[in-house]
């Protein structure tokens, strides 16, 4: 961690009136956090100039870098740009560059917009530096006081901030106050933290110098692996020992989520992938198709969520519907061996499930899921038992179904059947 | 809106990480500003000691009420109770009821706790409100300083803060601080804000003393229509007014969402529902089942991502495909039919697109998107160019589709086909 205090100011009545969730603060705490700083401070205000200017006086006197999203478009209520000039003492001046890399900007996308509109956004406080905007108009901007203390201002569009903190904010904060840690993630999938921990803090005793800490989402485990600067190669080793300790559970380095994991995986053997899916409804081929490319290797699935498009679409036979239920470990198995077939793929995934909130029993609660999957003729079916609301529920099936699938694709050697075939073990 | 001055705080090192999303403040925001109140300040804190009882001291300091989030649990990370009441200057006390509530919730759900954990969560400031928690342990805390001020406790876990604040924080902030505004709140699908507001603008001056608000969202603006509060029978003929004018592009006030509304819809028809998804890939049928009780209603769709599904599944023709390619009218409205026909129900509606960011070609570019719908045999196909990501792309096309549909469910009169067979508009 880096002894450089950060407070993060977010500018907009849309964020205080909940017409907005804070993404761009989860967003600047992760990457921050990721590169070895942490964020002291937020604090959200409307966007008069009054709170702002106050703001910005009151968080600069802690903070020894304060930075603002939000406020530098071109209409009224964007009054960020100045009110930050005034309170650090800095006069603006319109930046000739600036200017032309805006009307470049807009003429490219054919957009035509008032020359005070461009001007406003073209005004430079003396001093400051200019942070390019790749993907919008705005440039951000990094003042210093005469304190020493910065002001960073970026635009609130996700979209601007996000390749702009990246590319210009992030590398200008590791030349002038660099983290006193170094830091190794690995994404660990299917495996309760718990455990992680436990095996983890059991092998760390050999590296000198290098600490856990551990975030748990649903299905997913970041470990985050710290050591001083000068033990580089000491992180590097323990890095390399954990991932052989936890194997196939780590994610590997390229695959920055399950879903692309799952999508690296198939793309190495060159195998399609269908889904067929209940409760989820066409949940797990969303997550499986936010990854651009997707379409090398999803050709598609099928929503069952009634009996009947399980029974004509799917081809699950009525007496197993009849005598199991739609909700059980033989009715997934023939749904995952029917889309399979239907789609005449390699690999293939089902979910069936309770997701609530009504439609429990005793013997089939709310919660209860069978997950099975397919690799050529292998079959296995999982049951679960998983707590909280229909949200919750239909996410949780969702992640542990993509692990589930790309253990069995990893766990497959060779190029022929790896199981013989219905060895689905309900 | 009310001249109270509310200010929230947040406590948790999990959100300044970006482990977490504050989504609890977005819900407070909605929902204060839903009954007349604003939000004037969010700070989000470490849960230190120090942090919590500064920023409670700081915030009182310009704040009528101050509203925290989290550090209410049984953990030792967890210490917004006694360092709030150390603020106040009040005392604790272990109170007996509170207790009891705790051990009755832990039994009826079979989970030991040590008694320590238990005894921390009862413990309660002197003269303080105690706000029952339906759905966890920890109460909410309804705290007054000497000043008159408030501070008000709340957990963390969304699913224990959101009932406890409409149930017992909201009603009692209207006794002791009436909003000097009512509102109505319409939700308008499918029309751009600006024709909303010309249209709605319109309209008022035969209702003095109303005026509008509007928020817009992707395919939704949500307009909120106020008034003093001596108003309230001008303030619902305006909105009876502002519906007729907006007719069937305003959501029914018992739907809280668009897909609720589509539910709602077809409930009344008795009508069953099927998707047919390739760009967005099991988005819609994922959102049209967020609503609990989709099943009365929705049959399943397929994801028909590959050529191949769409040739081999929904029986799209090679001849159509090859001619006009995946993303055209003529696929669309083939698509929309065979799901129909394959699932065997009275409405669907289908999608084809470009959602990039690779794919686009400067005959159909990234974000063209294609989509029918189908009321027994009339179809209806549009055609769009959605600007941004893709992910914005998905999200556009989820929620256009949604509403095309729900229209073309509401403008159909009577039992029979209301088209001729066949009739697409391409």
């Amino acid at each position: 961690m880096s002894g450089v205090q950060i407070h993060v100011l977010c500018i907009g009545d849309e964020l205080l009136s909940g017409n907005t969730l804070n993404t761009n603060l989860a967003f600047l705490g992760r990457s921050l956090a990721d590169a070895g700083y942490r964020v002291r401070r937020e604090i959200c205000i409307p966007d008069t100039p009054e709170a702002i200017e106050a703001a910005v006086v009151a968080e600069l006197a802690e903070a020894d870098i304060v930075i603002t999203i939000g406020g530098l478009g071109p209409t009224s209520d964007d009054v960020t740009r100045p009110v930050v000039a005034r309170a650090l003492g800095l006069s603006l001046r319109l930046d000739r560059g600036v200017l032309r890399e805006i009307q470049a900007y807009l003429s490219r996308r054919n957009v035509r917009v008032p020359s005070h509109a461009i001007e406003t956004q073209a005004m430079v406080p003396e001093g400051a530096l200019v942070l390019p905007n790749r993907t919008g108009t705005a440039p951000g901007l990094w003042c210093v006081a005469d304190t020493g203390k910065a002001v960073v201002m970026l635009p609130g569009p996700p979209r601007e901030l996000r390749p702009m903190f990246l590319e210009s904010v992030l590398p200008r904060l590791r030349r002038l106050a660099p983290p006193d840690r170094i830091f190794r993630i690995l994404k660990v999938c299917g495996v309760p933290e718990s455990t992680v921990a436990a095996r983890v803090e059991a092998l760390l005793p050999a590296f000198p110098g290098v600490s856990p800490a551990y975030c748990a989402k649903p299905a997913e485990v970041a470990l985050r692996l710290c050591a001083p600067p000068d033990r580089g190669a000491v992180l590097a080793a323990a890095a390399d020992r954990v991932r052989e300790e936890l194997a196939d559970a780590v994610l590997p380095e390229d695959a920055p989520n399950l879903p692309a994991a799952v999508g690296k995986a198939l793309r190495e053997r060159a195998w399609a992938l269908a889904t067929a899916e209940s409760c989820t409804a066409g949940g797990i081929a969303a997550a499986i198709t936010d990854v651009p490319g997707a379409s090398s290797y999803f050709a598609g699935g099928v929503v069952a969520y009634s009996n009947a498009v399980k029974l004509n679409v799917l081809g699950v036979s009525g007496a197993t519907l009849h005598q199991f239920g739609a909700v059980s470990a033989e009715t997934v198995a023939e749904m995952v061996r029917g889309v399979r077939r239907l789609l005449e793929v390699e690999t293939a995934v089902a979910v069936t499930g309770i997701a609530g909130p009504d439609g429990g029993t005793p013997e089939k609660p709310v919660g209860l899921v069978y997950i099975a999957t397919a690799v050529r003729d292998h079959v296995r079916v999982r049951r679960f038992l998983f707590p909280g609301s229909r949200e919750n529920i239909r996410l949780r099936t969702v992640t542990v179904a993509l692990n589930d699938l790309r253990l069995h694709i990893l766990g497959t050697v060779g190029d022929g059947p790896s199981g013989a075939p219905g060895s689905a073990r309900p």
